[in-house]
This record gives C-alpha cells, sequence and structure tokens, in this order.
C-alpha cells in the first residue's frame, strides 16, 4: 500500500499530505490481519500461486496533472503507468506476469490518442513479456486517470521485504539517482546552461522509467530488504527503515550520478543534492545486503550490466542521516524527510 | 475485461461510446494469446492458485459523476464500489477474499469525508468476509475516481464463462430487475405519484448493490454460463450470447419485478419495460443452464433464500429478442441494444 502524494507535476496541498497518514491508520484494519496484507507497508501483497509459487500484486494509479503532464506523448503515458508498477515488482525480487487496467478517459480522447496510448501499452507489453488480461474502460469529466494492477510471480518465501534489513547490512542502490528530479525541473523550464543532450537525456529519464526488471529476480538471496526509489532516496529509505525498525546512514559522495545530473548540479539547477536525495521518479532499486554479499554483487552487476553502488549502511536507531564526504552530517531525519519533500514540491 | 460507459449519474457522449468498440479492439492484441485473459470478453481474468484453485481476478472502476453522485455519502459510495466488483466474482462461481483499491482523492478531501469512507469499506469487507491487502492513495485536481481490484477464489475448470451457455438452456436472472434504474431516475427527481417508501426502496437499490456473494459458487455444476446484470439485462445478455455463439428469446411478462418497481412502472416513470430491461445496475446474476436444472435451482433458490427466476431459452443465431405475452417481438437487436442504451440515457 502507497499512499503518495506523489506531486511531480502539480504540488499537493499540505493537508492533503497530511490526510495520508490518516488514511493509512484507517485503510490498516481493513486487512483483518491476512499476512498477505504486508501490514499495508510494503510495495506489494503477496497471494499463493501453483506448485510453491507466489503471485506479487501491486496496484499504482497516475493521474494526468499530477504524475505526468496532460499534454506529454500517449504512448510514454501509458508506458510510465506500465514501467512504475514494473518496478514495484522488480523491487521485490518478482517477474513481472499479468496487467490489469482501469482507464478512465475523458471524454474529448480523440481516437488518435488512443491509438498511440494502446501503441505505447504494447511496446512495453512486448518489451517486458507481460500481457494485460483484464480491466475496466470508462469515461470520465475530469483529468485522464489510469490505475494499472501488476502481477508478478516468485518462488514462495522469497520476496524482497522492506522489513528485513538487518544492522550492518550495506545499503545499495541501482542505477543513477536524481536524472528524473532534475528532469522534472527541466519539463518546467529550468535548464539554466545544460547542454540540450543533457537536458533531453533528464527529461527522458522523467518521462520513461526504467524498472529494473532484469535486476530485482537477481536480488533474491543476495539481499536482505528491497523497495523501489520512486518518492525519494531518502524519503523512502526512511520506509524501510520503520518498517525494519532500524536507521541507517548514507554518504552523500557516494550517491550514484549520471553526467547529465553531474551537470545540472553544476548548473545549480533545483535544489543541489536535496533533488538527488530526495526528488523521486527514480525508480531505481534499494536495498540492504550483508557485507559479504558484496563480491557477488559486483559480480551480478557487471553480468547484468546495471550499475550497483554501495551508498551507506544500516544501523541501529531510527534516523535516516546524509553525511558529507567528511562525516559530517548534511541532513538528517525521521519519518522520511518529510521537510524536504514538502519544500522541494 | 469490461469497457461501460456506464453513465448512470450524467451522459457520456455518444462519441465515446464508440469509442469503446475500438479500445476493445486496441486492447485484445496486448493479451499476448495468454488464456487467462479469456479473450477480455469476460468479466474476471483466470490465473493459476495453489491446490487445483484459481484466482478470479477483476477491476472496475467508479468516477464521481459518472456511476454516482458526488454528494452521495461517502460509506455508500465506498460500499458500492466493494459491490460492483463482488459482483462479478459471484458470476463467475468465486468466493471474495482480496481487495485492492487505488483511490484518488479529491484535494479538498475533508477528515470526516475520509474516515466515513474507510467506514463504509470496513461494513462491506466485514460483511463480505474479504480483506483490503494493498493499493495506492494518491491527490487529484479532478473528480474522485476509485478503482478496485477484487481477487476472488475457486476450483479450477469452474468458473461460469459468459461463453458456455449452450442452445436449448434456460435464460435465469437472480433477485429482481430494474429497481436501481428506476431508483437513479427517483435521484434525478423522476418520482410521479411514488410513495415515499417504494422510491426509497428503489433509491436504495440504485446506491447500495446487492452483490449475490452467497449464489454465485453455488451456481458451479448447475449453471452453464454466466455474468452479472450491471449494463441492464438485454445489452448484458447480448454479451453472454456473443461470446457463447447463440441468440437468445426473453419473455418480458416473466422478469421478476419488485414491488416497487411495479409501482415505477404504474406511475409511468421512465420507459416502462424499456427501462427495467436495459437500465442497468442491477448486479444481480444472468445465468444459462440446462431445463434438466430447474428442479436444483429451485431447491437451492429456497435453501439460500434468493429469488430466481427463468425468464427465457438461448437459441441458435445472435439475436436477444424481447417477447410479450402473446410471444410478439417487443424489441430486438444484436450488439447489446445500443439502442435503448443511448436512449435511456
Amino acid at each position: 500500500m502507497r499512499c503518495s502524494t506523489a506531486s511531480r507535476a502539480s504540488c499537493a496541498p499540505p493537508n492533503l499530505v497530511e490526510e495520508f497518514d490518516l488514511i493509512k491508520s484507517l485503510f490498516a484494519p481493513l486487512t483483518g490481519g491476512r499476512p498477505e496484507a504486508l501490514g499495508l507497508v510494503d510495495d506489494v501483497a503477496l497471494i499463493a500461486g501453483p506448485a510453491g509459487r507466489q503471485w506479487a500484486i501491486t496496484k499504482d494509479a497516475i493521474v494526468a496533472g499530477v504524475h505526468f503532464f496532460e499534454n506529454d506523448p500517449p504512448e510514454l503515458i501509458a508506458r510510465k503507468l506500465v514501467r512504475v508498477n514494473l518496478s514495484d515488482l522488480a523491487a521485490k525480487g518478482a517477474e513481472p506476469q499479468f496487467l490489469f487496467l482501469a482507464a478512465c478517459f475523458p471524454k474529448n480522447s480523440t481516437q488518435e490518442w488512443l491509438v498511440r496510448f494502446a501503441d505505447g501499452l504494447k511496446t512495453d507489453c512486448d518489451q517486458f513479456k507481460v500481457a494485460l488480461i483484464g480491466g475496466d474502460t470508462v469515461a470520465t469529466p475530469g483529468p485522464l486517470v489510469l490505475s494499472l494492477t501488476a502481477v508478478g510471480n516468485l518462488p514462495e518465501h522469497s520476496a524482497l521485504l522492506r522489513s528485513n534489513a538487518r544492522s550492518g547490512d550495506d545499503v545499495w542502490v541501482s542505477g543513477t539517482l536524481g536524472d528524473a528530479a532534475f528532469g522534472l525541473l527541466v519539463a518546467k523550464g529550468e535548464r539554466g546552461a545544460l547542454s540540450d543532450l543533457d537536458a533531453d537525456n533528464l527529461l527522458d529519464r522523467y518521462r520513461l522509467p526504467r524498472p529494473r526488471v532484469a535486476l530485482g529476480p537477481r536480488l533474491r538471496g543476495l539481499a536482505h530488504a528491497a523497495m523501489d526509489v520512486s518518492d525519494g532516496l531518502l524519503g523512502d529509505l526512511g520506509h524501510l527503515c520503520r518498517a525494519s525498525g532500524l536507521g541507517a546512514e548514507i554518504d552523500a559522495d557516494d550517491l550514484p550520478l549520471s553526467t547529465a545530473a553531474r551537470a545540472a548540479l553544476a548548473a545549480g539547477i533545483g535544489e543541489g543534492i536535496e533533488t538527488v536525495a530526495c526528488g523521486g521518479d527514480d525508480y531505481e532499486i534499494l536495498f540492504t545486503a550483508s557485507p559479504e554479499a558484496a563480491p557477488a554483487l559486483a559480480a551480478l552487476s557487471r553480468e547484468i550490466d546495471v550499475q550497483l553502488t554501495r551508498i551507506g549502511r544500516m544501523v541501529s536507531g531510527s534516523d535516516v542521516m546524509l553525511r558529507d564526504g567528511a562525516g559530517n552530517r548534511i541532513a538528517a531525519g525521521r519519518g522520511g524527510y518529510r521537510h524536504f519533500e514538502e519544500a522541494g514540491r
């Protein structure tokens, strides 16, 4: 169960941000204590599958004007929808299989738009070898709303839960961070002295997440805890820390940055390292693993050609601390760096 | 996969009604031919469960101003959401187990509204013994949009598919028809000489569907084909006929009517028998069965105290025909009585 302000394309009012805590507390009793729900604190639910397998099920919604721009290309809207959901499955170690789509199309949707939207779905169904097997299509007087339910498969008891981190674990992240957050700022017109190439790269990362579908299942047995980074590294790490009853220390100098993100930092776009650490929409996998797993993770990184970077460690306590190269605290917080999140939006 | 205009509280423009056929044709290739999708022509998808069981999964969305009135009591909105989805599971013979909710709450949602909405969810989770085990909550600048994914359980190869009707089958329906359609007209102010009691009963049926959760699983092994009546009897029967490659003849005099619906007919509300046969929101189970199953169905009806009425028969061809007591054709159509549906909305 994700309760996300997720206000990338526009800002949610603070009162609703606060409501999300209320909503979580209101919905928690509805699980009836079923273990499948994972307490509504993880990215998926897990239900029994055939022959020692489980189904991991996630459901994320995106709204025009909130999670994407209304005039974004329809193919990219469709693909972003698929990818934000596949990212949740990947982070649990599940192999994606099935999609269900509930689409609320505005009444003025054109045939051309719908054809292009379906084209985008088809592209990603093919790319990720998933099938759309059900759903619902309705008309809405409001903005386009898309809800996807994604179903993945994995061996039972192998899911990479948020709650399974251990004190002393290394904290790792895949790929690079901050690109999408800078891309959103570029989309909003803040591009400073960025080259066209860097600007395009950042914008592309905002519009088209790269879910780590190849990586996730390979982390089973290597990682202890995992989740995808969708709401910002420090905020999401805060969720993982709460679920595991631990704290974490992150080394700012170790955060993996793309060439374009380095250029954005140099150009003074956004809030510097805070944009990297708190910006969101990364759709990378954040995970923890025993230090002894480091050689195997390095080998895996080479084998599947996905950058994996050790960025810190899990510690006792409950704080998530971001430190500079001298070990000084840049920022620390409990509860997902909400002060950053609100300031950044 | 349901593609529904479902414009009960307001009207969808005809162009979007036409688009739904386009959408179906656009989405069909996305199944990748997976049998779990049931060709996107049924109410659910079926995926493998443990130990000879299957999961039936359905996903329906409802939108404020389209499927319910914005000012409807939040408890009832929540319960309608649950019930329209459980109705799909019941019609397949599945026992409901799990729910996933994607809620797009308007930014001005109040704490009181959210508490009442969660109360409604809790009431129906308890009543139907289902658990909310995941989902997503986001803010929207538009109307309230709610998407539910409901998961039910049933033995493999036992689902009551739309495509399994046989020529010569009786056509049956549970409960009574037309109440919700008249209830919507009452909600819109058309109540003529109806008594308060009748008006309240009809309105209640519109606002709070009664999914046939007890009936559905008991129809396994008795019924051949089944679906729930959500878009109107004749339209939905048209879907079942197309899926089964058959036609149907329905006897108008046999359509089961409540006392309140009879009063509404007498008061001249709506379009008479067309409102009953095409109005929608009934959430009863429409099913076909061999004539030899009639005694067992009568016994089942008495046992679980759910009215079951034989209203016609499956025939060769592709037409759905509604006939009066003298056997004269009142109306006939192919493709779901769309001319009625559009006129009625």
